[in-house]
């Protein structure tokens, strides 16, 4: 067994973890192929069909942002957001900083792959620090496609976290435009939505076809950025929509002054960086339609 | 001849790249190790001792920052810079970056290595764009720990920027205590320095030990951070410091005042990005001292 693993997600570009002992997981699913191994340089990775999913050393700057952007944008507003939504996230990082808010009484997570619940539980602890153990979290092993369908997902959320991967395999679904109208239905009136949109550096297409389809959906869209070291290329994207919240418009003092009052601990995010991740580099808005 | 890149700057991860063609320089010069190659996931590459200097693709995360914001930061404050020297660089990407502004009267350049300079004035023209045919540029072939501290270089420059690599090799000298002391007198009264200090994620040491060896040298220091994706790790850490203007306390909407005033095209930087580029993650707050 080699004791290197290398992920060729960009054409021309790899990254390359040495495997610190044994791969903890290494399985193929009805889904997907699953891999959690130790790598010295970030921590603990999951990975699914060779593409780094999370490292424990940088998850923050993914789980933070999909969580508290939108909570403490409604909470400015004066909205205190009560219901959370999650497609995919099955290693359970994004629901632990959403259960951070004592405010948010139920979190659903659809996912549609058990075994990455399974090993999350058992081996990213790290990650999601007990959060399945979290009454407040209902769990739903299914296509988040079809969940936010059902007829009880219908204005039920104040914000839905697409934590979708690469849209290939499974996730195909998650890049549609059918998605994109169910979700918008699921959004309470005052609901933001965000999306997992790659790394535009290496992959200029996923955002610049995301937003238009976001556009027929919902009445506000917008990018905002983060920086998640092993999705390597430099800015994340992850995209937003809402039909009426926009996220971003909230006046920095009562971003600081809600995140302040909510005394939660967090290693990326902070009211700083909230207002920052509203700013583009010129090249990545030359990417946005119109 | 192999035709891929791997760059094992940080134990345990490497990024790798494919080359495309033939490889346009491999040449130990008296200095270092030196390869241009193309590669199609970043553009045309710039390699010393084995770790990416410049990409095409993604400079301009780098040389825009190193000019644009301690320009428009004094710009914003009323103070029009006319000296700008850059310690290395001798791509000639942030000379160029200072040669947008026409009140720029003298660039200076102070690179160790001839070889670098040649190459770059033949292969690097997307990332100099002719730079070294402007006559406001002076070009020093020498070593910047030696240049900067020649009697004609006291109180000469408005921005200091060091385009230094990482501290190995011919570049030791300048993250040395004796540098930032010299730097510190070859500022202006209002003088703005940045220095190149490193991708925290995985040099975490580097941006903790340069801080408080600026601070004894001046009396600001601060961190900024940019994006460029070929320093893989995420936020890329410039350092500053000066002994009368701080960087990053000018109002919002002078910096966009001056920026938008100017008319120069750039393809990071903005008003937006020079505000975010003070927005620190928390983790990377608690890498600094005190």
């Amino acid at each position: 067994m080699s004791h290197t693993f290398l992920e060729e997600l960009h054409k021309g570009f790899a990254q390359q973890h040495t495997i610190e002992g044994k791969t903890l997981v290494d399985e193929r699913s009805e889904f997907q192929h699953i891999m959690i191994f130790d790598a010295p340089a970030v921590g603990r990775v999951l990975v699914l069909d060779q593409i780094v999913q999370l490292t424990t050393r940088d998850e923050c700057g993914y789980s933070e942002m999909l969580a508290h952007l939108p909570y403490f944008e409604l909470k400015a507003k004066g909205i205190t957001a009560s219901r959370g939504l999650i497609i995919g996230g099955g290693d359970g990082a994004v629901a632990e900083e959403f259960l951070k808010h004592s405010s948010m009484s139920v979190v659903d997570m659809a996912e549609i792959d058990p075994k990455v619940i399974e090993h999350s539980k058992e081996y990213l602890k790290e990650a999601h620090k007990g959060a399945f153990d979290n009454s407040r979290l209902k769990v739903h092993v299914t296509d988040g496609a079809a969940f936010i369908c059902e007829p009880s997902s219908i204005g039920a959320f104040d914000i839905i976290a697409a934590d979708r991967p690469d849209p290939v395999g499974p996730a195909k679904v998650l890049f549609a435009d059918e998605f994109y109208s169910s979700v918008s239905k699921a959004l309470k009136p005052h609901g933001i939505a965000l999306f997992q949109t790659g790394v535009p550096h290496f992959q200029q297409s996923e955002l610049a076809e995301t937003l238009p389809q976001l556009g027929r959906a919902f009445r506000h869209v917008g990018v905002v950025v983060s920086v998640v070291p092993t999705y390597v290329g430099g800015f994340m994207a992850l995209t937003w929509a809402s039909n009426g919240t926009k996220l971003g418009d909230a006046p920095f003092d009562a971003v600081a002054k809600a995140y302040q009052a909510s005394g939660i601990k967090t290693d990326y995010y902070n009211a700083d960086i909230h207002r920052a991740s509203m700013a583009l580099p010129n090249w990545m808005k030359r990417l946005m339609p119109g």
